[in-house]
């Protein structure tokens, strides 16, 4: 057994992959691993281009689910608050300290919105609408516990998801918010999550200027009938550049810059390359667990622990080994000279962080090739 | 809020969907629950077929990782004992119980082994290898810790991942088990992952036919040498009426034929319908959380409570409306006629059930519209 490494510890129930102090070849496979250099870099580069830019960033936190790295972001990243995008998410972050929360999403069953509004005693919280109903039920629940909960409207400016026509369907929803009862018409919710990951920088930034064009019509509407928005809200790691230079969004909504993953790297910028900005930080710590073929090892991580949802993985820093196939429990790894070994251990570059991130009940925290810390993946699996 | 639903009961840490006798209509969305009828019927069906064809079924755990399955499968139906795929999912499984395990892999890092090796003393335990140092490791681990450990020679029939190749180079591993301290030599692991999926009736009869001449050629080369095969084990849901007929394999190892998905049931029987013998019982239970376009309705399952690796899930006993895109908290249905409304829920059959389990906390049982259990996806996220 390796040195360093207490068997013992690691019992059903709390079986942690990792210590503090523990060499990176000691920490057990598969794992999730953080680069600490990185993703503080990560944490910089956009804390200085928001400050810059003169907007608020509040960071997403559905990427990581930590409350550790949401602390981080607040304390050290410019946050002034996060996002979550589930109650379950915001319950978790409120009940880690976090006072300062908005639910990026709606919330419409009767039971979800009763905890809502119990937890809205206990921080800031807000929340998107898209429905005159929904706006009803928040009410209610809101004064049934003498809460105040802030509302956004939430429109359509291109990924045709949730969220109302921009222009006047939003502004009737702002106009009821603004006369009910425990809630607060706090702005806009516009969010353009399918130009996130548009490959090209110009089809990218169309995209984006007509979400601007939507949002700023739906302002000038809101204006006209005397209501202000505070918050205009959105952006994400792939586009962010334009909304925080659009002098409209005055919130940012980034989450994956912390970590970045495979599939945001096939982002390209404006000289057709693939951004740089942010660094990977985020890895699948895995280890080759068969090589009965030379051409060919087989590691032990799969599906359970990796979202193939946008792609597979990659290869960290290696162009003569490849991730080339899938399953529950292992990946194949194409090996054509013959360089991995039997527990060899390796880091791949997750195709998708956010999916992946909540397969996990760790992240290990390295720096120096040591663990310096282990955070838990705190709201993993909470998805009501 | 609804009649016989106990918000209060729903804390950060004890996340439950649902309390027994609570009408399905009351569970929280998104919730992975189970209709124990279809799932009774599941495992009577396969129960009865390998009593007909005297072979043993060995029930593959890392479909459900639920220690009340495994026991479910072991009491109720005809298992002599479970697959695992992972240590710590078998450390869990001995934990709750199960004294006949299984490991369906290889496990090669020294503090697995030494953790398997301790594992052995409290049950059964079965592990297959491809790797003559790995066969070292294990035997040096199983003495040191005075326990036995029966291990099997993989061997690759076909699906290009673990395993030797057939013939010598398994009777090689074979004779060196059979002489190792602390190891018995079992058998042959000859299992044909890929073959589960092929659509085509005849095509997957002539791959697992290729895996049984292999298999068969290996066995006749081990009794050369003397070496008996206790156990010849394979199989999966979407290929055991071969092996089962095959007069070779004697263990099969089915593991979906409880849920059944989406996937398998693309699998086509001789006749070109898909095979109908197993019925859908595992679903995703969702909640519709916004409408605000007639034509499409997001409920609240994405990425994050099923897995997409083998397409998007199926809304289940409806043809009217369709799950067309998945984003990672979120779903788009398609609802052409408008029939679905804010807070309707619906269930969707997962694309791939083992991934999805692997998502979830708890497993909601049905009967008659109403909860009759709670079983917790005790080896969720056990990935070592």
């Amino acid at each position: 057994m390796k040195k360093g490494h207490k068997s013992d510890d690691l019992v059903v129930g709390l079986d942690v992959p990792a210590h503090v102090g523990m060499h990176l070849d000691d920490v057990m496979t598969p794992a999730l691993i953080i680069d600490l250099d990185a993703f503080e870099h990560n944490i910089e580069t956009l804390r200085k281009q928001v400050v810059d830019a003169n907007v608020r960033l509040r960071a997403h936190s559905k990427t990581h689910k930590s409350v550790d790295i949401a602390r981080y972001q607040i304390d050290h990243g410019g946050a002034c608050g996060i996002c979550c995008q589930k109650l379950s998410e915001a319950e978790v972050m409120v009940a880690g300290g976090i006072d300062d929360v908005m639910i990026s999403n709606q919330l419409t069953d009767p039971v979800k919105i009763e905890r809502l509004a119990k937890l809205a005693q206990r921080a800031r919280l807000l929340i998107c609408v898209d429905d005159s109903d929904n706006i009803r039920d928040l009410s209610k629940a809101a004064t049934r516990h003498g809460a105040s909960i802030e509302c956004l409207v939430e429109i359509d400016c291109g990924a045709r998801r949730c969220g109302v026509a921009p222009g006047q369907a939003a502004v009737a929803l702002a106009q009821q918010i603004a006369v009910s009862d425990g809630l607060q018409f706090a702005g806009l919710q516009a969010y353009q999550g399918n130009a996130q990951h548009i490959r090209d920088y110009a089809a990218r930034e169309q995209a984006i200027a007509t979400a601007i064009l939507h949002t700023g019509e739906t302002v000038d509407a809101l204006a006209t009938v005397g209501l202000h928005c505070d918050i205009i809200a959105g952006a994400g790691t792939g586009s962010y550049h334009f909304e925080a230079a659009s002098n409209l969004y005055n919130e940012l909504q980034c989450g994956s810059y912390i970590f970045m993953d495979a599939d945001y790297q096939r982002v390209l910028d404006q000289s057709g390359k693939p951004v740089s900005e942010f660094q990977n930080s985020l890895f699948i710590w895995t280890g080759i667990m068969s090589k009965a073929r030379p051409d060919m090892a087989i590691c032990d991580a799969g599906l359970k622990v990796l979202s193939v949802d946008s792609g597979l993985p990659r290869v960290f820093a290696r162009d003569d080994v490849e991730y080339v196939n899938c399953s529950d429990e292992h990946g194949n790894i194409a090996d054509p000279h013959n360089q991995l070994q039997l527990n060899h251990k390796i880091r791949l570059v997750p195709g998708h962080c956010d999916p992946t991130c909540n397969l996990h009940d760790w992240y290990v925290g390295i720096r120096d090739d040591r663990v310096e810390c282990l955070w838990p993946v705190s709201a993993r699996g909470k998805a009501f």
